[in-house]
């Protein structure tokens, strides 16, 4: 399995540092990082590095992060809503992305926080209404998403833009890993809140699977190389509290770790 | 009154062109742009180009468009909607955006397309958590901005991300003016289909004003410089039909003309 990293060389640099402002991007061996042109460039960029002199980012670096709502049967029904009959769609926006170790900052205005599981895909080439049984030519690769979730104000607010956009509340994984080397049907996506296992799921169990969902999104806007799909969290969810740490796991992918930390 | 525009010496050059992929700014003086550095940079930046040699882009490259809905009393009744006790947000993805001229599409999988007139924020600084009364520090300038609506898709959908996320359905002034050049107070924000007047407000007419939008957003988001504001339509929204143009004025700023075309 390719380990695909993006970094920077300053340590201090944010976790929403865009490519434009210098991030770099690798393959991470062990605790060396060899860099590469990008994620769809493989060639060598340079000398090696140690992980350990790096900042690693987020292992995504999307113009949109497009996000897809009660795609599980049980997340549907857990959260009192009918199974939907087209993809929900919404978007986050890009200053919500962390990395994996970063805190997510527990907003003093709500008083509910979730964790959401999510397999990420990222997008590889510009893709404009494809064709579902395509969707493996415009899928780079798969990273782990927490699609984190002020549920008081996302119910409140009705859109759910503020509920699901501050800053921290969009996790992303350590590294990315290219499509071709896991299969799609092996994936399971799981949470993990203080080490007990809170959600698990196959994401065969998928209602729209990654073609229905690109191809539906892509009838109405056009993704970039390098966008960010989360596809939606299994049944399971629940609230966090600060001082906890909760983990998304892809299996056969990776994973992001972060704790909950006071605003 | 200072004209800065975005453009490319690329004549062909999408309307989504990114300035990390070579957009260039410049201020319009009549037939010519002086280039400069950018919006937040006025020097000079090589020789002038006549205008006619370009591609005149968006007036604006945000990392996020940031929406207010129902802003304006008479617009929130005229939708059926009370008049909301906090801002509305919503976001449309930077792929709708389109320049002055471009033809905004009318999609196949809608009956029912809208116009809605905008001011535009343009943000200089990067802003979170303000103080409404510092707003003025974070606007750089203001532009025209058209949301426009599938609105059919909007209601059927509940969340915002289609009906106002289509490619095309953004489009953004011709140029975009310095913050201290023009009185906030005095401008309206107007629409014309096909030459008639179907929208007229001042922007004094907000519920919401820039600095309280603003304070609401920030509390949960950081916005960069670049980022885009819409800041809500007054009453009057309407469909158009392909064939018509809609014409977005916003007094003292300037204006955004589009062709309505069919898919």
């Amino acid at each position: 399995m390719t380990r695909y990293v993006r970094y920077s060389t300053d340590r201090t640099a944010p976790p929403t540092l865009t490519d434009a402002a210098g991030a770099l991007y690798g393959i991470l061996q062990g605790d060396t990082i060899r860099p590469v042109v990008s994620f769809f460039d493989s060639k060598p960029a340079g000398a090696a590095v140690p992980v350990s002199e790096v900042r690693l980012l987020p292992a995504a670096c999307p113009s949109k992060i497009v996000c897809v709502g009660r795609n599980y049967v049980e997340h549907a029904k857990e959260m009192g809503n009918e199974v939907p009959t087209e993809p929900l769609i919404f978007l986050k926006p890009p200053s919500s992305l962390v990395a994996d170790g970063d805190g997510v900052v527990y907003p003093s205005l709500t008083a509910n926080l979730h964790y959401e599981a999510e397999l990420g895909l990222i997008i590889g080439r510009r893709a404009r209404k494809i064709d579902a049984a395509n969707w493996r030519d415009y899928v780079w690769g798969y990273t782990c998403v927490n699609d984190v979730t002020a549920r008081d104000l996302q119910r409140k607010d009705g859109q759910w833009t503020r509920g699901k956009g501050f800053d921290t509340f969009c996790p992303v994984g350590r590294w990315a890993v290219p499509a071709g080397e896991v299969e799609f049907e092996s994936m399971r996506v799981e949470a993990y809140l203080d080490e007990k296992c809170v959600q698990s799921a196959p994401v065969t169990d998928m209602i729209f699977k990654p073609g229905a969902v690109l191809a539906y999104i892509t009838q109405f806007l056009t993704l970039e190389p390098g966008d960010l799909i989360a596809t939606g969290t299994p049944s399971g969810v629940g609230p966090m509290q600060a001082g906890s740490k909760v983990r998304v796991v892809v299996s056969g992918v990776g994973a992001v770790e972060n704790p909950i930390v006071s605003e």
